[in-house]
């Protein structure tokens, strides 16, 4: 390798690696199938866990390094105990963590060092939809606002474009945002 | 109290305060308008933090009983350090979180007792898209499937239909096959 570190680690991303993984996607293009899955248990009343380990890509069967598991549950005022998040809270956190994940790539990419990127995303919900009570409320979120604080060297103009950029290619926001295709299967043994 | 828990208490579900809090909100609307919220924090690349704590509900701000925090990060193979999950694999988890929660809720209020349910959640994704390879590519997730394992004291149909009854009433199912406005504004200080 010829490239120091300070050319090609900028924002923590190995823009080397990035570019050589673009070139590499580019001549084999099915490399870019991927699956992710998500297994979940429950445990009791609405409250649950998940377990996130296993996912396809690149031709072949993977593992994330660590096992992770995430206990998803409803608060009391919701008649949950409160084990953790409600299932439309992860939501949320999915749609800041590919936009700011995004953004640190974008960024690097164009040269652009970042010092410090927060956001909050809020969801609002009326759940007389979801409880049945009136039926021309939605079950899922009504608007979701994402607030963004960004700091780099860059104007902040140039900051803007690169969030533009990474929501463009975020693939949460897509999902959100255009909706996906779900399909559900039972198997009652 | 006169109702024994025998008699209110089922699959972990108090129905008893489930029932009253149905009609709490039929009385009073306006408190089933809830905002949730996760905010986050860039870490270095693809690694950033998601912490959930504070939501407003039933007419007031108000926050878990704790600070739940979630790394998320890509894996060595998109070039991340494999510090949590993708941010695509949590909206997965939110899937599986959702359905399982109202299933239980829902086969308490119609007394039916579960002894398992499992499920396991696969979305397929072309990462041509996002990576601007092929215009044609959409970035998020082509296709959602779940797998339910389910168990309990009631017939194959009546556990499918309760299934379908929890698909139909979900936030997160509604949110993910019919999309969300999601507006992102920045602030550059």
């Amino acid at each position: 390798m010829t490239i120091s570190v300070g050319e090609s680690i900028r924002n923590g991303v190995d823009t080397a690696a990035l570019f050589a993984t673009l070139d590499a996607v580019k001549s084999a293009p099915e490399a870019a199938r991927f699956q992710f899955r998500a297994h979940n248990e429950w445990m009791s009343g609405t409250h649950n866990r998940g377990t996130i380990h296993d996912y396809f890509g690149v031709g072949m069967e993977r593992t994330h390094e660590r096992t992770f598991t995430f206990d998803a549950d409803h608060p009391a005022v919701l008649v949950g105990r409160d084990n953790g998040p409600t299932p439309v809270e992860y939501v949320l956190h999915a749609l800041a963590a590919c936009l700011t994940a995004g953004l640190a790539n974008i960024a690097a990419a164009r040269g652009v060092t970042l010092t410090e990127v927060r956001s909050t995303v809020t969801g609002d919900i009326d759940l007389n939809g979801l409880l049945g009570l009136n039926p021309e409320v939605r079950n899922g979120y009504q608007q979701i606002t994402v607030r963004f604080t960004v700091k780099g060297d860059a104007s902040p103009e140039r900051l803007r474009e690169l969030i533009e950029q990474s929501r463009s290619r975020s693939a949460v926001y897509d999902i959100i945002t255009n909706g996906v295709p779900v399909a559900i299967e039972v198997d009652t043994p």
